[in-house]
């Protein structure tokens, strides 16, 4: 993205990104206009196109970066870690910590995919699955030792995934429960979730009845 | 809304109604405009107000009824369920057959809140609050029975419900796995996750540790 070398341009790039994250957060992609943007940074719109080629290469430049910081410290977070059960707590807490401290990054990271043009959206979804499929294998691998009663590691995947990033929805760092409570709570719900040996084995052929 | 008395006029407003949902899903709100409205409906940009007053009426009008037709449907799901267990069977069940099937207004009901005006995004967050606050009834009813392990009713109806509506992300009718398939996957990871005498007591202290 950033065209001008040096740590003026550099600064500047980064303040053109927060501005973006904070506009597209508040107004939405394709609401937030360059003279808004330009405007937040205390430049000419003209300027802005010194530092990246356009609204869209912006988005993607945020995305990107995102999922990159996101996949770095997630291995991070599980180096380490061996047993599925540890695996799991260690990503739950990581992500859950992570979405917490990021709340705008994650909104558009996750709700911006749609503006994103096609080769854009295909990286983006692709880092994705990357970061995903670190979960999915923590699942497979309890259910092959016995730990994990998993039927669809892939669904449950999502599921998780769902579960935790829901916190953006309402955290808030001033409320009344800590982020290691909040990480307690989830982690059980998680766990007890994924258990093997909880569920009665009929409770599939009752739920379909019911359905 | 509708201000147009008369089948025709009713029809007229439904059909901006729909196409609203679908432009808003697409767009965004603040990126939809009256003219791409008024064009997917076939009308001028000023018939429009025949049938609402504002952009921010229609979509205040979208959302609220979406909320409506939601609490009206859970009540009668929930209906005949006595014990904490099958209400929470039932509400799960609900919830996720309801979003697999109206997918872009759960989107915008979920994602528009920041753009309705505060008096319409109170009544909104209200009538949300009255919907999930029947989640944590049925928690805290398990956990006083002793059926479910619940520290914090609040918080895992949060956990739970972002785990059911992110389904909306990923599900496509033509899948492989059926809605009562993926019913069955999502309830059992829901009821494990509450299920009393599950975890080890030590879980707590561990995960703080690890932290």
């Amino acid at each position: 993205m950033a065209r001008t070398v040096g740590s003026n341009g550099a600064r500047t790039a980064e303040a053109i990104r927060q501005a973006g994250v904070k506009l597209i957060y508040r107004h939405g992609y394709e609401a937030m206009s360059l003279r808004q943007l330009a405007a937040e940074v205390g430049l000419q719109s003209g300027s802005l196109y010194k530092y990246f080629d356009n609204k869209q290469s912006l988005l993607f430049d945020i995305v990107r970066d995102h999922m990159e910081d996101l996949q770095a410290r997630v291995d991070e977070a599980l180096a380490g870690c061996t047993t599925p059960t540890e695996r799991l707590r260690a990503y739950v807490g990581f992500h859950l910590r992570y979405h917490m401290t990021r709340m705008a990054h994650v909104f558009i990271a996750n709700m911006e995919i749609r503006s994103l043009e096609e080769a854009h959206r295909a990286e983006v979804v692709a880092m994705r699955r990357r970061y995903e499929g670190l979960l999915e294998e923590i699942l497979r691998a309890g259910v092959a030792e016995g730990v994990f009663k998993v039927t669809e590691p892939r669904v449950s995947t999502y599921a998780i995934i769902s579960m935790l990033t829901g916190i953006c929805m309402w955290y808030r760092p001033e409320g009344r429960l800590s982020q290691d409570e909040l990480v307690i709570i989830y982690t059980d719900l998680v766990t007890g979730g994924v258990a093997a040996g909880v569920l009665p084995t009929a409770a599939a052929p009752r739920q379909l009845k019911r359905a």
